[in-house]
Protein backbone atom coordinates (compact mmCIF):
# COMPACT_ATOMS: atom_id res chain seq x y z
CA UNK A 1 0.00 0.00 0.00
CA UNK A 2 1.00 3.49 -0.36
CA UNK A 3 1.55 5.96 2.45
CA UNK A 4 0.53 9.63 2.45
CA UNK A 5 3.46 11.25 4.28
CA UNK A 6 2.06 15.38 4.92
CA UNK A 7 4.93 17.41 5.77
CA UNK A 8 6.19 21.35 4.17
CA UNK A 9 7.61 20.58 0.57
CA UNK A 10 10.55 23.08 0.54
CA UNK A 11 12.49 21.48 3.83
CA UNK A 12 13.60 18.16 5.11
CA UNK A 13 12.13 19.57 9.08
CA UNK A 14 10.74 16.92 11.27
CA UNK A 15 9.69 15.03 8.12
CA UNK A 16 12.79 14.02 7.37
CA UNK A 17 12.92 11.62 10.21
CA UNK A 18 9.75 9.88 8.77
CA UNK A 19 10.94 10.10 4.97
CA UNK A 20 14.14 7.87 6.15
CA UNK A 21 12.15 5.25 7.21
CA UNK A 22 9.65 5.10 4.86
CA UNK A 23 12.95 4.84 2.86
CA UNK A 24 14.88 2.58 4.44
CA UNK A 25 11.61 0.32 4.09
CA UNK A 26 11.33 0.44 0.76
CA UNK A 27 7.81 1.29 1.09
CA UNK A 28 5.99 3.41 -1.42
CA UNK A 29 4.90 7.08 -0.12
CA UNK A 30 3.07 10.09 -1.37
CA UNK A 31 4.83 13.29 -0.02
CA UNK A 32 1.78 15.00 -0.87
CA UNK A 33 2.87 18.49 -0.73
CA UNK A 34 5.28 18.14 -3.01
CA UNK A 35 2.74 17.24 -5.59
CA UNK A 36 0.44 19.15 -7.59
CA UNK A 37 -1.94 19.76 -4.40
CA UNK A 38 0.88 21.60 -2.31
CA UNK A 39 0.87 23.64 0.51
CA UNK A 40 -2.76 23.85 0.16
CA UNK A 41 -3.31 19.84 0.11
CA UNK A 42 -1.34 20.02 3.27
CA UNK A 43 -2.77 22.50 5.63
CA UNK A 44 -6.63 22.04 4.09
CA UNK A 45 -5.84 18.57 6.24
CA UNK A 46 -4.23 19.36 8.90
CA UNK A 47 -7.01 19.82 11.26
CA UNK A 48 -9.33 17.36 9.60
CA UNK A 49 -10.78 14.09 10.93
CA UNK A 50 -11.03 12.38 14.73
CA UNK A 51 -6.86 12.54 15.13
CA UNK A 52 -6.16 15.77 13.53
CA UNK A 53 -2.45 17.17 14.59
CA UNK A 54 -1.01 20.28 15.95
CA UNK A 55 1.20 20.88 13.12
CA UNK A 56 3.04 18.20 10.49
CA UNK A 57 4.47 16.07 10.30
CA UNK A 58 1.52 13.23 9.95
CA UNK A 59 0.96 10.39 8.09
CA UNK A 60 -1.81 8.44 6.42
CA UNK A 61 -2.18 4.74 6.27
CA UNK A 62 -4.90 2.27 6.68
CA UNK A 63 -7.89 4.74 7.28
CA UNK A 64 -6.00 6.32 10.35
CA UNK A 65 -3.95 9.95 10.29
CA UNK A 66 -1.11 9.77 12.87
CA UNK A 67 0.79 12.76 13.82
CA UNK A 68 3.54 13.58 15.76
CA UNK A 69 6.90 12.43 14.51
CA UNK A 70 8.02 9.57 17.39
CA UNK A 71 4.49 8.05 16.90
CA UNK A 72 5.07 8.03 13.42
CA UNK A 73 7.43 6.66 13.56
CA UNK A 74 6.69 3.53 16.07
CA UNK A 75 3.98 2.66 13.87
CA UNK A 76 6.22 2.20 10.55
CA UNK A 77 8.80 0.73 13.06
CA UNK A 78 6.86 -2.12 14.00
CA UNK A 79 5.08 -2.58 10.26
CA UNK A 80 8.02 -2.86 8.46
CA UNK A 81 11.04 -4.28 10.94
CA UNK A 82 12.66 -1.02 12.22
CA UNK A 83 12.08 -2.00 15.60
CA UNK A 84 11.62 -5.04 17.97
CA UNK A 85 8.64 -6.97 18.24
CA UNK A 86 9.39 -7.40 22.32
CA UNK A 87 7.43 -4.70 24.63
CA UNK A 88 11.04 -3.81 26.30
CA UNK A 89 12.77 -3.55 22.72
CA UNK A 90 9.78 -1.50 21.37
CA UNK A 91 9.97 0.77 24.38
CA UNK A 92 13.61 1.00 24.77
CA UNK A 93 14.08 2.39 20.76
CA UNK A 94 11.15 4.59 21.34
CA UNK A 95 13.02 6.16 24.52
CA UNK A 96 16.11 6.50 22.10
CA UNK A 97 13.80 8.38 19.68
CA UNK A 98 12.70 10.62 22.05
CA UNK A 99 15.81 11.65 23.60
CA UNK A 100 16.93 12.13 19.65
CA UNK A 101 13.93 14.44 19.36
CA UNK A 102 14.92 16.54 22.17
CA UNK A 103 18.17 17.28 20.80
CA UNK A 104 16.24 18.07 17.73
CA UNK A 105 14.24 20.36 19.20
CA UNK A 106 16.95 22.30 21.33
CA UNK A 107 18.77 22.58 17.66
CA UNK A 108 15.51 24.26 16.28
CA UNK A 109 15.46 26.58 19.14
CA UNK A 110 19.64 27.62 18.71
CA UNK A 111 17.98 29.61 15.93
CA UNK A 112 14.28 30.48 17.48
CA UNK A 113 15.00 30.54 21.28
CA UNK A 114 12.90 33.59 21.91
CA UNK A 115 9.63 32.43 19.22
CA UNK A 116 8.98 30.13 16.26
CA UNK A 117 6.74 32.60 15.24
CA UNK A 118 9.66 35.91 15.00
CA UNK A 119 11.99 35.78 12.00
CA UNK A 120 15.70 34.83 13.41
CA UNK A 121 16.86 38.83 12.80
CA UNK A 122 14.29 39.60 15.40
CA UNK A 123 16.11 37.60 18.08
CA UNK A 124 19.89 37.16 17.10
CA UNK A 125 21.08 38.27 19.71
CA UNK A 126 19.59 35.84 21.96
CA UNK A 127 20.29 32.91 19.54
CA UNK A 128 24.13 33.71 19.94
CA UNK A 129 23.92 33.08 23.42
CA UNK A 130 21.43 30.43 23.25
CA UNK A 131 24.09 28.89 20.45
CA UNK A 132 27.13 28.90 21.99
CA UNK A 133 25.21 26.80 25.26
CA UNK A 134 23.90 24.24 22.87
CA UNK A 135 27.44 23.60 20.86
CA UNK A 136 29.78 23.84 24.34
CA UNK A 137 27.56 21.80 26.89
CA UNK A 138 24.19 20.29 25.08
CA UNK A 139 25.63 19.02 22.08
CA UNK A 140 28.66 16.84 23.81
CA UNK A 141 26.51 15.88 26.42
CA UNK A 142 23.89 14.21 24.12
CA UNK A 143 26.66 12.76 22.07
CA UNK A 144 28.08 10.92 25.13
CA UNK A 145 25.29 9.40 25.98
CA UNK A 146 24.27 8.47 22.54
CA UNK A 147 28.06 7.02 21.82
CA UNK A 148 27.52 5.55 25.46
CA UNK A 149 24.77 3.86 24.26
CA UNK A 150 25.98 2.40 20.64
CA UNK A 151 29.51 1.19 22.17
CA UNK A 152 30.77 -1.19 19.83
CA UNK A 153 28.04 -2.45 18.07
CA UNK A 154 27.10 -1.78 14.95
CA UNK A 155 23.74 -0.11 15.56
CA UNK A 156 22.02 1.34 18.55
CA UNK A 157 20.41 -2.00 19.47
CA UNK A 158 22.65 -4.25 18.38
CA UNK A 159 23.10 -5.90 14.76
CA UNK A 160 19.92 -4.56 12.73
CA UNK A 161 19.03 -1.09 11.83
CA UNK A 162 15.94 0.99 13.77
CA UNK A 163 14.18 3.70 13.16
CA UNK A 164 16.73 5.32 16.03
CA UNK A 165 19.67 5.06 14.01
CA UNK A 166 18.06 6.58 10.84
CA UNK A 167 17.23 9.27 13.04
CA UNK A 168 20.26 9.69 14.64
CA UNK A 169 21.60 9.59 11.12
CA UNK A 170 19.96 12.92 10.43
CA UNK A 171 20.35 14.20 13.58
CA UNK A 172 24.42 13.88 13.41
CA UNK A 173 24.07 15.20 9.17
CA UNK A 174 21.88 18.06 10.41
CA UNK A 175 23.96 19.26 13.02
CA UNK A 176 27.40 18.65 10.82
CA UNK A 177 25.06 21.16 8.28
CA UNK A 178 24.06 24.14 11.15
CA UNK A 179 27.09 23.84 13.19
CA UNK A 180 30.01 22.07 11.32
CA UNK A 181 32.88 23.25 13.27
CA UNK A 182 31.32 22.61 17.03
CA UNK A 183 30.28 19.02 15.11
CA UNK A 184 33.05 18.33 14.01
CA UNK A 185 34.44 18.33 17.56
CA UNK A 186 32.32 16.73 19.38
CA UNK A 187 32.38 13.23 16.97
CA UNK A 188 36.49 13.90 16.94
CA UNK A 189 35.71 12.55 20.31
CA UNK A 190 33.17 10.09 19.99
CA UNK A 191 34.16 7.95 16.07
CA UNK A 192 31.75 5.30 16.99
CA UNK A 193 28.59 7.53 16.28
CA UNK A 194 30.62 9.15 13.31
CA UNK A 195 31.11 5.37 12.43
CA UNK A 196 27.47 4.88 12.50
CA UNK A 197 27.19 7.77 10.66
CA UNK A 198 28.26 6.38 7.66
CA UNK A 199 27.11 3.10 7.96
CA UNK A 200 23.51 4.21 7.90
CA UNK A 201 24.48 6.32 5.21
CA UNK A 202 25.60 3.50 3.10
CA UNK A 203 22.81 0.73 2.84
CA UNK A 204 21.55 0.68 -0.18
CA UNK A 205 18.49 2.22 0.40
CA UNK A 206 19.37 5.37 2.21
CA UNK A 207 22.35 5.50 -0.07
CA UNK A 208 20.19 6.21 -3.22
CA UNK A 209 17.43 8.38 -1.38
CA UNK A 210 20.38 10.62 -0.71
CA UNK A 211 21.60 10.74 -4.10
CA UNK A 212 17.71 11.35 -5.45
CA UNK A 213 15.81 14.33 -6.12
CA UNK A 214 13.57 13.31 -2.85
CA UNK A 215 16.22 14.29 -0.65
CA UNK A 216 15.90 17.99 0.00
CA UNK A 217 18.91 19.84 0.36
CA UNK A 218 19.57 21.38 3.89
CA UNK A 219 18.55 25.12 3.61
CA UNK A 220 17.56 28.11 5.99
CA UNK A 221 14.26 27.40 6.51
CA UNK A 222 14.13 23.95 8.21
CA UNK A 223 15.42 22.70 11.96
CA UNK A 224 19.19 22.92 11.16
CA UNK A 225 20.08 26.03 9.45
CA UNK A 226 23.65 27.11 8.62
CA UNK A 227 24.25 30.41 10.54
CA UNK A 228 28.35 30.69 10.41
CA UNK A 229 27.84 33.37 13.58
CA UNK A 230 26.10 30.56 15.85
CA UNK A 231 28.62 27.69 15.18
CA UNK A 232 31.78 28.06 17.41
CA UNK B 1 3.74 -5.06 42.08
CA UNK B 2 5.70 -2.44 42.88
CA UNK B 3 6.91 0.74 40.51
CA UNK B 4 10.30 1.83 40.78
CA UNK B 5 9.92 5.47 39.88
CA UNK B 6 13.38 7.13 39.65
CA UNK B 7 12.81 11.17 40.27
CA UNK B 8 14.27 14.42 41.26
CA UNK B 9 13.02 14.51 45.47
CA UNK B 10 11.89 18.16 45.49
CA UNK B 11 9.86 19.11 42.16
CA UNK B 12 6.74 17.97 40.64
CA UNK B 13 8.35 18.28 36.62
CA UNK B 14 8.03 15.75 34.68
CA UNK B 15 8.07 12.54 37.28
CA UNK B 16 4.61 14.35 37.94
CA UNK B 17 3.10 12.92 35.18
CA UNK B 18 4.37 9.47 36.12
CA UNK B 19 3.27 9.88 39.58
CA UNK B 20 0.13 10.67 38.57
CA UNK B 21 -0.59 7.86 35.96
CA UNK B 22 0.67 5.68 39.29
CA UNK B 23 -1.92 7.20 41.09
CA UNK B 24 -4.76 6.92 38.79
CA UNK B 25 -4.13 3.79 38.03
CA UNK B 26 -4.07 2.61 41.94
CA UNK B 27 -0.05 1.33 41.85
CA UNK B 28 1.65 0.75 44.74
CA UNK B 29 4.97 2.42 43.82
CA UNK B 30 8.10 3.78 45.20
CA UNK B 31 9.19 7.23 44.93
CA UNK B 32 13.04 5.93 45.33
CA UNK B 33 14.54 9.34 45.37
CA UNK B 34 12.68 10.23 48.50
CA UNK B 35 13.31 7.51 50.39
CA UNK B 36 16.34 7.26 52.15
CA UNK B 37 19.12 6.93 48.94
CA UNK B 38 17.98 10.70 48.05
CA UNK B 39 19.25 11.98 45.22
CA UNK B 40 22.34 9.60 44.93
CA UNK B 41 20.10 6.76 44.76
CA UNK B 42 19.20 8.51 41.38
CA UNK B 43 22.27 9.61 40.42
CA UNK B 44 23.73 5.65 40.95
CA UNK B 45 20.90 4.31 38.76
CA UNK B 46 20.70 6.87 35.61
CA UNK B 47 23.29 5.57 33.75
CA UNK B 48 23.38 2.18 34.80
CA UNK B 49 22.28 -1.46 33.06
CA UNK B 50 21.83 -2.16 29.03
CA UNK B 51 18.85 0.81 28.67
CA UNK B 52 20.34 4.02 30.25
CA UNK B 53 18.21 7.19 30.59
CA UNK B 54 19.29 10.63 30.04
CA UNK B 55 17.76 12.36 32.02
CA UNK B 56 15.38 11.20 34.88
CA UNK B 57 12.45 10.08 34.88
CA UNK B 58 12.44 6.70 34.78
CA UNK B 59 10.79 3.74 36.08
CA UNK B 60 12.15 0.13 36.96
CA UNK B 61 9.36 -2.26 35.96
CA UNK B 62 9.24 -6.28 35.36
CA UNK B 63 13.21 -6.02 35.43
CA UNK B 64 13.20 -2.76 32.44
CA UNK B 65 14.09 0.68 33.01
CA UNK B 66 11.84 2.95 30.89
CA UNK B 67 13.33 6.65 30.27
CA UNK B 68 11.63 9.47 28.69
CA UNK B 69 8.19 10.18 29.99
CA UNK B 70 5.90 9.58 27.31
CA UNK B 71 7.70 6.05 26.56
CA UNK B 72 6.94 5.56 30.76
CA UNK B 73 3.20 6.89 30.06
CA UNK B 74 2.69 4.39 26.91
CA UNK B 75 3.78 1.50 28.95
CA UNK B 76 1.77 2.26 32.00
CA UNK B 77 -0.94 3.50 29.92
CA UNK B 78 -1.50 0.03 28.06
CA UNK B 79 -0.83 -2.37 31.11
CA UNK B 80 -3.34 -0.27 33.68
CA UNK B 81 -5.98 0.80 30.97
CA UNK B 82 -5.44 4.33 30.60
CA UNK B 83 -4.93 3.90 27.16
CA UNK B 84 -7.00 2.14 24.28
CA UNK B 85 -6.35 -1.38 23.22
CA UNK B 86 -5.97 -0.87 19.90
CA UNK B 87 -3.59 0.41 17.64
CA UNK B 88 -5.13 3.58 16.19
CA UNK B 89 -6.36 4.46 19.55
CA UNK B 90 -2.49 3.51 21.18
CA UNK B 91 -1.13 5.88 18.36
CA UNK B 92 -3.77 8.75 19.18
CA UNK B 93 -3.02 8.98 23.30
CA UNK B 94 0.21 8.59 22.11
CA UNK B 95 0.51 11.29 19.66
CA UNK B 96 -1.89 13.83 22.46
CA UNK B 97 0.58 12.98 24.95
CA UNK B 98 3.65 14.05 22.80
CA UNK B 99 1.51 17.51 21.67
CA UNK B 100 1.59 18.06 25.52
CA UNK B 101 5.11 17.07 25.66
CA UNK B 102 5.79 20.09 23.43
CA UNK B 103 4.03 22.57 25.47
CA UNK B 104 5.68 21.44 28.69
CA UNK B 105 9.17 22.10 27.04
CA UNK B 106 8.13 25.23 25.94
CA UNK B 107 7.14 26.44 29.22
CA UNK B 108 10.48 24.96 31.19
CA UNK B 109 12.12 27.37 28.53
CA UNK B 110 10.39 29.70 29.33
CA UNK B 111 12.30 30.76 32.34
CA UNK B 112 15.36 29.02 30.75
CA UNK B 113 15.46 30.04 26.98
CA UNK B 114 19.65 30.29 26.91
CA UNK B 115 20.11 27.47 28.64
CA UNK B 116 19.64 25.06 30.87
CA UNK B 117 22.48 24.97 32.63
CA UNK B 118 22.36 28.46 33.76
CA UNK B 119 20.62 30.33 36.46
CA UNK B 120 17.00 32.23 35.67
CA UNK B 121 19.32 35.48 36.77
CA UNK B 122 21.19 34.91 33.95
CA UNK B 123 18.71 34.94 31.31
CA UNK B 124 16.33 37.04 32.44
CA UNK B 125 16.22 39.69 29.70
CA UNK B 126 15.84 36.55 27.55
CA UNK B 127 13.31 35.19 29.77
CA UNK B 128 10.80 38.27 29.42
CA UNK B 129 10.28 37.92 25.54
CA UNK B 130 10.62 34.24 25.40
CA UNK B 131 7.45 34.48 27.98
CA UNK B 132 5.42 37.09 26.31
CA UNK B 133 5.60 35.03 22.95
CA UNK B 134 5.11 31.80 25.12
CA UNK B 135 1.17 33.51 26.83
CA UNK B 136 0.25 35.66 23.98
CA UNK B 137 0.82 33.30 21.11
CA UNK B 138 2.07 29.39 21.54
CA UNK B 139 -0.96 29.44 25.04
CA UNK B 140 -3.63 30.46 23.61
CA UNK B 141 -2.53 27.80 19.66
CA UNK B 142 -2.29 24.92 21.69
CA UNK B 143 -5.38 25.65 23.77
CA UNK B 144 -7.50 26.08 20.95
CA UNK B 145 -6.05 22.78 19.69
CA UNK B 146 -6.60 20.65 22.80
CA UNK B 147 -10.19 22.18 23.06
CA UNK B 148 -11.34 21.16 19.34
CA UNK B 149 -9.94 17.88 19.89
CA UNK B 150 -11.71 17.63 23.41
CA UNK B 151 -15.14 19.22 22.34
CA UNK B 152 -18.03 17.93 24.21
CA UNK B 153 -16.74 14.80 25.55
CA UNK B 154 -15.65 13.94 28.88
CA UNK B 155 -12.59 13.13 28.11
CA UNK B 156 -9.85 13.90 25.50
CA UNK B 157 -10.93 9.60 23.62
CA UNK B 158 -14.41 9.84 25.01
CA UNK B 159 -16.20 8.64 28.31
CA UNK B 160 -12.66 6.97 29.83
CA UNK B 161 -9.75 8.74 31.42
CA UNK B 162 -6.34 8.02 29.53
CA UNK B 163 -3.01 9.27 30.55
CA UNK B 164 -3.23 12.46 28.19
CA UNK B 165 -6.09 13.52 30.33
CA UNK B 166 -3.98 13.15 33.49
CA UNK B 167 -0.80 15.14 31.62
CA UNK B 168 -3.56 17.63 30.53
CA UNK B 169 -4.32 18.46 33.42
CA UNK B 170 -0.89 18.24 35.35
CA UNK B 171 -0.26 21.05 32.28
CA UNK B 172 -3.20 23.25 32.93
CA UNK B 173 -2.17 22.83 36.60
CA UNK B 174 1.33 24.18 36.04
CA UNK B 175 0.18 26.89 33.86
CA UNK B 176 -1.94 28.23 36.35
CA UNK B 177 0.51 28.07 38.93
CA UNK B 178 3.12 29.95 36.58
CA UNK B 179 1.41 32.38 34.57
CA UNK B 180 -2.58 32.83 36.49
CA UNK B 181 -3.28 35.35 34.44
CA UNK B 182 -2.56 34.67 31.14
CA UNK B 183 -4.10 30.87 31.87
CA UNK B 184 -6.68 32.15 33.50
CA UNK B 185 -7.59 34.48 30.02
CA UNK B 186 -6.72 31.48 28.02
CA UNK B 187 -9.30 28.96 29.65
CA UNK B 188 -12.04 31.51 29.41
CA UNK B 189 -11.92 30.80 25.72
CA UNK B 190 -12.15 27.06 26.32
CA UNK B 191 -14.34 25.96 29.36
CA UNK B 192 -14.28 22.89 27.99
CA UNK B 193 -10.39 22.99 28.94
CA UNK B 194 -11.56 24.61 32.68
CA UNK B 195 -14.16 21.44 33.09
CA UNK B 196 -11.66 18.73 32.06
CA UNK B 197 -9.10 19.79 34.81
CA UNK B 198 -12.17 19.75 37.23
CA UNK B 199 -13.16 16.06 36.49
CA UNK B 200 -9.88 14.61 36.21
CA UNK B 201 -8.97 16.93 39.85
CA UNK B 202 -12.31 15.10 41.36
CA UNK B 203 -11.28 11.83 40.31
CA UNK B 204 -11.22 9.65 43.88
CA UNK B 205 -7.59 8.59 43.35
CA UNK B 206 -6.74 11.65 41.83
CA UNK B 207 -8.16 13.64 44.65
CA UNK B 208 -6.78 11.92 47.41
CA UNK B 209 -3.76 12.50 46.09
CA UNK B 210 -3.69 15.69 45.83
CA UNK B 211 -4.60 16.07 49.45
CA UNK B 212 -2.02 13.75 50.32
CA UNK B 213 2.04 14.65 51.34
CA UNK B 214 3.14 12.28 47.82
CA UNK B 215 1.90 15.80 46.23
CA UNK B 216 5.21 17.78 46.18
CA UNK B 217 3.63 21.41 45.91
CA UNK B 218 5.12 23.73 42.89
CA UNK B 219 8.13 25.57 43.36
CA UNK B 220 10.10 27.84 41.76
CA UNK B 221 12.85 24.57 40.86
CA UNK B 222 10.40 22.73 38.50
CA UNK B 223 9.26 23.02 35.17
CA UNK B 224 6.64 25.70 36.12
CA UNK B 225 7.66 28.31 38.23
CA UNK B 226 5.65 31.64 39.22
CA UNK B 227 7.49 34.47 38.41
CA UNK B 228 5.18 37.05 37.60
CA UNK B 229 7.78 39.61 35.91
CA UNK B 230 6.99 36.63 33.13
CA UNK B 231 3.37 36.38 33.48
CA UNK B 232 1.19 38.92 31.20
Amino acid sequence: MAYELLYWPSIQGRGEFVRLALEEAGEDYEDVARGPGGVDALMATLKEGPTPSFAPPFLRAEGMTIGQTAAILMYLGERHGLAPQDTAGRLWVHQLQLTIADLVAEAHDTHHPVGSGLYYEDQKAEALRRAQDFTAARVPKFFAYFSGVLGEKDYLLGANVTYADLSLFQLLEGLDYAFPKATARALAQHPNLAALRGRVAARPRIAAYLQSPRRIPFNEEGIFRRYPELDS
